[in-house]
């Protein structure tokens, strides 16, 4: 099939979303790539026309094991992301999608978007898709849209989602909510501290692994992962049950990535056996409905003429301590709802 | 002065903003309970009352040092907070207040409102003011309540304030942004594990104690202080650059009870060396008024005629799997705002 590039113009008179949502259930990469599109498109047209594509794959989502993969750079996370692709394309014969979340996407030095590079090896795979994260915009706005392009991808038939973050700010909390299993990459750093990782961010993994325990740093890395799996006893069992580990792997030569997927399964057999896995997934749509309806309530009520003017004022008052914060916000919300709001 | 009990109605009717204000200037306990009546009031009246005094005495607050302290039940928290209090009373001659944040207290067994008869010896002090969590309510609401509470503490002329959380659910995110400084209270475990803690509370910790060493506890206690000491060191260092440590006491012997002082002083100094403790108060302000506007607006929401019945119900089909989250939330937000929201 002669593969036509999209442009935004071409897709919005082409096709329907009858014909998208076709397409992406017969497995067409080039209208999930369309779809995809559409839904990190600014333009209102494009964004209706993703939500009804959305709403006639959903029946057909749902399908996979999604795997959210963080780590600060440096960590080797492009080349553990290949290694463990190509392990479970070859050795699991999974369909593999591989997204990302990162609101700074233009301006990260390195990029994502230059990761189909940096994983040529993956991406020239027939049962791979590697989709770079949508373009800055807000967090939420980002992570929404992921979130909507992992629908489409098991729709397509994609049995496995990796969803990469950066390490850094608050995609990872982003990215927690919308994985079944959150992985930590890490190196043996020379103290062995956490340079650079956000706090909690090591609470929400369900695994860890050190990465780069090869040649001369087996033995660091192996030392690394004992005490981080002693920290991580210290800390309290999740109400799953689930008792994260601390694994060494090497990226670089392919050593126990089939370990790491052997915990990955590990921590999907325990989910289901508890009858936990769909109802974590309900939760997360849960919070997603919550989530969305809250940021949208909120750009709602930033956007609003006189709010856009005074709540810097006020902010500005209540820093400077001249103002209660609560009255502050009273004096806002009653000029965006038109009304005294309830005292509570 | 005759003290009369203050009920609402007779402290509607009876003094203006002014005098209560000019009443917890002076430093006129009475009035100061009253003004914290009027806050947890749910009668509109008593808010906008309250909301005159707080503006009165902002001017005159902040001058403090706010200590949070969480701990699990059974950690002798009661115990600590009277050691700890009497000891920043009668050693340093401090004013102390302790307010607490329980948003579940009508139903707590051997609840905070019980503490007044726990930590006896604190309440009969001149310079102790001890005041229980306002009664159930959203945990949004109760913070804020506490947190305007402080500030007519600290007009009122005390220069040292606890606020106690029962260390589970989510009260301690809420109180450790309304505090300078965040205790967690522990004891050593049988298999030193924190058996009940909720993730996140440790690394939200300034100082960890580790309560009840004495008798034959003290060895234990010290090697659960040295295997939470190594754990911590393992976490990235927040960003002011304070190094958390674990120290034990005994509150019921009042040993130690010095040294967790001590740190408290010594958090502070490092934060006010590096300009951060005013930094860090305007931040919390900044979130305050934040938050304050987005629980406003999705109480409002909520309570909207037609999002009361439709949301739930759209919930249920997004949890059945039928409709995309994203797709319901933007019906909702249209039936809320008359108009279609922006695409984004």
């Amino acid at each position: 099939m002669a593969i036509r590039k999209p442009t935004q113009q071409s897709v919005a008179r082409t096709l329907s979303a009858e014909e998208y949502a076709e397409g992406i259930l017969s497995g067409n990469r080039v209208r999930l790539s369309q779809a995809i599109t559409l839904i990190e498109s600014t333009i209102a047209d494009h964004r209706r026309l993703a939500e009804e594509i959305i709403e006639r794959c959903i029946p057909h989502a749902g399908r996979s094991i999604r795997l959210g993969i963080t780590g600060i750079p440096g960590v080797g996370k492009s080349t553990f992301i290949e290694a463990l692709g190509l392990y479970v394309i070859k050795q699991h014969q999974r369909q593999l999608a591989v997204l990302a979340v990162d609101p700074s996407s233009s301006r990260t030095h390195g990029s994502i978007l230059g990761d189909k590079v940096r994983m040529s090896e993956l991406a020239r795979q027939d049962n791979a898709y590697i989709r770079p994260s949508p373009s800055a915009g807000s967090l939420g706005g980002v992570a929404r849209k992921t979130r909507e392009s992992i629908l489409l991808c098991e729709a397509a038939g994609f049995d496995t989602i990796f969803v990469e973050t950066v390490g850094v700010g608050q995609s990872e909390t982003a990215v927690h909510s919308m994985v079944d299993c959150f992985l930590l990459l890490m190196i043996a750093g020379a103290g062995d501290e956490l340079q650079g990782i956000k706090r909690g961010i090591m609470e929400m993994a369900d695994i860890v692994a050190i990465n780069k325990a090869d040649g001369e740093n087996q033995e660091r890395a192996r030392r690394a992962a004992n005490e981080y799996s002693q920290a991580l006893h210290l800390y309290p069992t999740p109400d799953s049950g689930w008792q994260p580990e601390v694994l060494t792997c090497s990226a670089l030569n392919s050593t126990d990535i089939d370990s790491v997927w052997d915990r990955v399964l590990a921590h999907y057999e325990h989910m289901q056996a508890r009858n936990l896995f769909s109802a974590h997934r309900r939760e997360q749509a849960r919070h997603w409905l919550r989530q969305s309806l809250q940021d949208d309530l909120w750009q709602d009520f930033l956007q609003h003429p006189e709010i856009a003017t005074r709540y810097p004022e006020l902010e500005q008052r209540v820093l400077r301590g001249e103002m209660n914060s609560f009255a502050a916000a009273r004096q806002l919300l009653e000029a965006y709802t038109g009304k005294r709001p309830p005292a509570r």
